[in-house]
């Protein structure tokens, strides 16, 4: 048998697992990512928690065909161009993992490998196209389309979050204004929140997180069950921009599966039920009505898995 | 030596022509469309037209080694879904037409074949991906990637014009608020230049078009060209729109080239230099400056040429 190591780097950890050729994960393992600044450290760091995972589940180097890695940043052909929170510029992290790790290494935008993972053994599972949108810190993703990770036309991935979709609208993070990640993400939908309760310091809501400090992501959604109007609207706000940026890959794209993660998308229900709703009064065509709209099946273990699965030949 | 032939089906015309292996086109005729909603019909004029071009021109039926069809309408695997101005619904058109023509026949949509046109002959000569923005009545264009037509991943087309870019704003044709085409069509700026005209009556735009049905998609660059602040003002919003589009086409897609079409196109830098600036402006990455944007090269011929070349196996 022949294994696929899959690597998930972040910011905080670094996680590995092996995968099957199916895209089962068998074991994995993590270990704290090194301070930035230093990609030798990162990649000693890396092979040590590989070669970590690997003997204490009893494989050896040999049962091991490809390694993939997904990062945070604008890479492309190997090379981290750019990587903010990592602080790394124009290294060459697959060749460098190559001769650490002695096999064949993939990288891939962090959004691709958790998008790629979820087409292969997740969401996407009998697809050939799927779009993942993850909620978080910002709007992250990745596009699959024809059974192939689609990476733009210069191979850097998609930056699904800086969309336009309120031109005029609130800054990002980017310093452009009315992307979809400054009113999609869970930054946005808490920003959302604070400013519901600033505006209304009587409602619900302000009992659910009575400081701004304890707001996050569910606490709109919590509101909204418990039946208070104020996190109804705000919940309706944020599902109205989700849509409107939904929409807007599905006229371009018209993928198979659109695949929601982050925190937000364990709303489950809450969450499609109105979103499914919403995009249907803005289809052009019936032919639209066949994109399913759905949530992550795979957690974390997404980056992983498609790591790995992006690294089969 | 052989040939193809590429067929531009319109509402009004349907234009043929042959092409060698290259995508030169090496001659063409037209003839009316016959009345809506009759395929036999239609089937039978393009029948015609492609015979008196192979006679009229000295190739033989046995010269030609396939034909291409760009037509109006959502269309997938060679049937005609659905074509609103040629009252077309569930026609097999490469079908009928194979049978017609005795040669193997690929259907696309007509903006897919321009944009194909384009990428073979035109603009993206040399280039691995490219997208077409026609800005005509509405939005229309395709999308190149990986040196192949991306049609989306349901194959029916990617709907450029109908993305939302400004939510709860101008009502579109298709009943959705706020759609791309509603503010970046020829049409949407003869709408901006109509309501200038009406809140500045002094203004030279008045004299440029006495009456509001002399208004077309020059007259505010006209406008502009003389200097007038209220023209200027018109252009500028317009490209503004144009711009947010275009933008959210390279965040997703990061094609080498986006090249314009239609009439709007004609004014070349007096469009592209502020395009390009307004472009610069919203950039995320470096990596973006290397998009070129352009015009398209081909005029009225890129649809024949994409669609004989789609035909190319």
């Amino acid at each position: 048998m022949t294994y696929y190591l899959g690597i998930d780097l972040g910011g905080t950890n670094i996680a590995v697992g092996l995968c099957d050729i199916g895209g089962h994960l068998l074991c994995k393992k993590s270990a704290p990512t090194p301070p930035p600044g230093d990609p030798a450290a990162l990649c000693a760091a890396i092979r040590d928690v590989c070669a970590g995972l690997l003997e204490e589940n009893g494989y050896t180097p040999a049962d091991v065909q490809s390694a993939g890695i997904g990062s945070p940043g604008i890479l492309r052909d190997g090379v981290i161009l750019y990587a903010n929170n990592l602080r790394l510029r124009d290294v060459p992290l697959a060749a460098i993992l190559e001769k650490e790790l002695n096999l064949p290494v993939t990288l891939a935008n962090d959004g691709s490998a958790a998008a790629y993972g979820e087409f292969i053994a997740g969401a996407g599972v009998g697809r050939s196209s799927l779009i993942a949108v993850t909620l978080g810190t910002g709007i992250g993703g990745g596009v699959i389309l024809d059974n192939r990770l689609f990476e733009g036309g210069n191979r850097t991935g998609c930056e699904i979050g800086h969309m336009t979709i309120r031109p005029g609208g609130r800054v990002c993070t980017c310093g452009k204004q009315g992307c979809f990640e400054a009113y999609a993400s869970a930054t946005g939908l808490i920003r959302d929140t604070k400013e519901a309760m600033d505006r209304h310091p009587d409602s619900l809501l302000c009992q659910i997180a009575p400081t701004p400090d304890l707001v996050n992501g569910k606490s709109a959604f919590d509101g909204l069950r418990a039946g208070d109007a104020v996190a109804i609207r705000v919940v309706g706000d944020f599902i109205e921009n989700l849509a409107i940026g939904i929409h807007n890959l599905i006229v371009l794209f018209q993928p198979e599966v659109i695949c929601l993660g982050g925190g937000i998308a364990r709303e489950g229900d809450t969450l499609l039920i109105p979103l499914q709703e919403k995009l249907r009064a803005m289809y052009l065509s019936e032919e639209y009505d066949s994109v399913e709209i759905t949530t992550a099946k795979l957690g974390n273990d997404a980056g992983i898995i498609g790591a790995a699965m992006l690294g089969v030949k």
